[in-house]
């Protein structure tokens, strides 16, 4: 079969329904199409999710692109100007679900691949896919798993290039060359249950962690470094009481999370949380959850190679940035020490009426491939 | 009909179910009983609450009785000794739902005034009894209304003697000569929504509100006066955020609640805890209740009869207390300058295996005889 252009690949998976951890024969349409360029697929189902691991070549440096087939929600399709799994192109904007967040990355990824490899077909190296339908969703039974597999038959990635969605602006402004890590805890403060006509026979726990928690909001985790903003720590929820207006509860149950960088370690925000909630002498109990370690790649090869590519084709010079929530990159840098996210601009994922420039697709399947070319060009 | 002992009434009470708010028939056996003893019996109904207003005599001084036929749900029956519904006399102790609070007490009222009757038939001023099925329940249909009728027939009580269960150790050792008030608020501290990993974006509300509830539970409302201890604040509930663990939610709702003496107003309250929410520059809707005004009844003419009748029956010498939650003294109060509330001991109230003393039923009625006679004896 002919390759279609960028948009017209984008517009194929963007019709198929991959809510999450649903891939929806995204990944075949993917596979079909790299298959036809020597790649070998290995199609690795865990649970009810899809992973495609797919490389051509064996020998290093090896460059890999990972991203997700799956989407989030269409929230209420009324308020959509057009079905959401039916790609239109409107005033020169591409609409649908995963348009930016991150059907057009995966296009992009695919005709860089083929172009690269028609230009260069002795270049040095070797090309991986990682591809998952489980970004979105919990996150346990995709990347992660995967790395796991190459970690065990030591297969590592050299440089890695997540599709995200990073832009803000105008395609090109912001590569991501790190995420802080995800700390969360779950804290129970215990007092004594009673009636709120006899307070001396109770023990209020909501008064009891309120100076606690004042103090836990106003510390200074740290001021951060190079790369990285200071570690933020917030109360996602809380709630005490029994329901009934003359209890004083026996218990008040907090969730919070630390988004850290790599100026603290995961034991130093454990021991300081420790450290005030014992000096308030709060009876409590408190476990931990860490659900993404920071990575950060340095100016480097791969940083240097992209934001190249970014300049040749768009005239922007990129800004490397370590903001935003997790993503599948902390799963993957485990294996690759130079990772960075770059895709398409954000400011519509997740929401009604998703979409991108149509203009910036084929410039973004031209900056994948020039940073191909920047990495493994025999020259 | 012979009229039965105490015991005999209050077993034919606690056989009742009357399970809050329904009367389950026991005000027509108190009124029954008074009408043979020249009462002009009221009952009156409000939504699904009997009430009953039974008065005998024309004349002032008026003193009345006041109680509550509903009881509260048994809780688990398999853990109950006995049938909470079937009186029953074991070890010296009478079982059941309603034996001291407060089945035993209307009993002892009747005996009380009869016996009295049939001893002085010329006592000066008038006796009443007023009665409801809703003092355990929302308390809305039951003693308030009733007072509002007599409030607005002019129709008002001198000395009030409420069958509360007040004694803590043995029959006689207190009387509750006043009640805090309680004053509830529902506040809700508003922040801004937005994603934990973006916290530049939101405001935190929880982190916002606490340094308030830290100065709200350490502040010194009042420091009592002779007859109250300090007024006391309490929070009973803190609910906020959306349940997922990575935003910060938009708002934290907090009930709290003042148990209050008589040495602040509630407006005093009220603009001590704005002028500290405003401090702390908070963005807040806070909606009041005012759920019972504190009463206070000094020592005097009703507190001194019941002292003496008290001593002359068991050779204890009651204190007078105001401690507790609020009973509905607080809406009596209101047409009646001298109000106390006495009754059994409490220990087994709203509890499995609920009971009063067999010794103290005759004790108690005798006590209520005798305050008659201090106050309406012509001597």
């Amino acid at each position: 079969m002919p390759n279609a252009t960028t948009l017209t690949l984008a517009q194929m998976l963007i019709a198929r329904r991959s809510l999450t951890p649903d891939d929806d024969g995204c990944q075949n349409i993917l596979a079909n199409r790299l298959a036809n360029t020597g790649f070998h697929n290995e199609h690795l189902r865990f649970g009810n999710v899809c992973n495609l691991w797919a490389r051509r070549g064996n020998t290093a440096p090896l460059v890999c692109f990972a991203g997700h087939t799956d989407v989030v929600p269409t929230g209420p399709l009324a308020q959509w100007e057009s079905d959401p799994f039916t790609p239109v192109v409107r005033d020169g904007k591409l609409y649908g679900r995963g348009a930016a967040d991150m059907k057009t990355s995966l296009a992009a990824f695919i005709t860089a691949i083929e172009a690269f490899i028609a230009d260069h077909p002795d270049h040095k190296g070797s090309i991986a896919l990682l591809i998952t339908s489980d970004e979105e969703g919990p996150a346990t039974e995709g990347t992660v798993k995967v790395v796991e597999m190459l970690k065990a038959r030591g297969e590592a990635i050299d440089y890695c290039i997540v599709g995200e969605p990073t832009c803000t602006d105008v395609l090109g402004d912001t590569i991501k060359n790190g995420r802080r890590g995800s700390l969360s805890g779950n804290l129970t403060v215990k007092g004594i249950q009673g009636h709120i006509a006899y307070p001396h026979l109770a023990s209020n726990p909501i008064h009891l962690v309120a100076p606690a928690i004042a103090e836990l909001a106003q510390a200074t985790w740290d001021t951060g470094n190079e790369y990285f903003p200071p570690t933020t720590w917030h109360i996602s929820n809380i709630n005490g009481g029994t329901g009934a207006t003359n209890v004083i509860p026996g218990e008040v149950n907090l969730l919070f999370n630390f988004r850290f960088s790599t100026a603290s370690t995961v034991e130093s925000l454990k021991e300081r949380v420790h450290a005030i909630l014992d000096r308030h002498q709060l009876n409590y109990t408190l476990s931990w959850e860490l659900s993404g370690k920071p990575y950060l790649t340095p100016k480097g090869d791969l940083a240097d190679a992209l934001s190249s590519a970014i300049r040749e084709v768009t005239d922007v010079n990129a800004t490397l940035s370590t903001s935003g929530g997790t993503s599948d990159g902390r799963f993957i840098a485990d294996i690759c020490p130079q990772l960075v996210e770059f895709g398409p601009c954000n400011a519509t994922i997740h929401k009604l009426n998703e979409h991108v420039e149509v203009a910036d697709i084929e410039r973004l399947s031209d900056i994948y491939r020039l940073t191909l070319k920047n990495l493994l060009d025999r020259k």
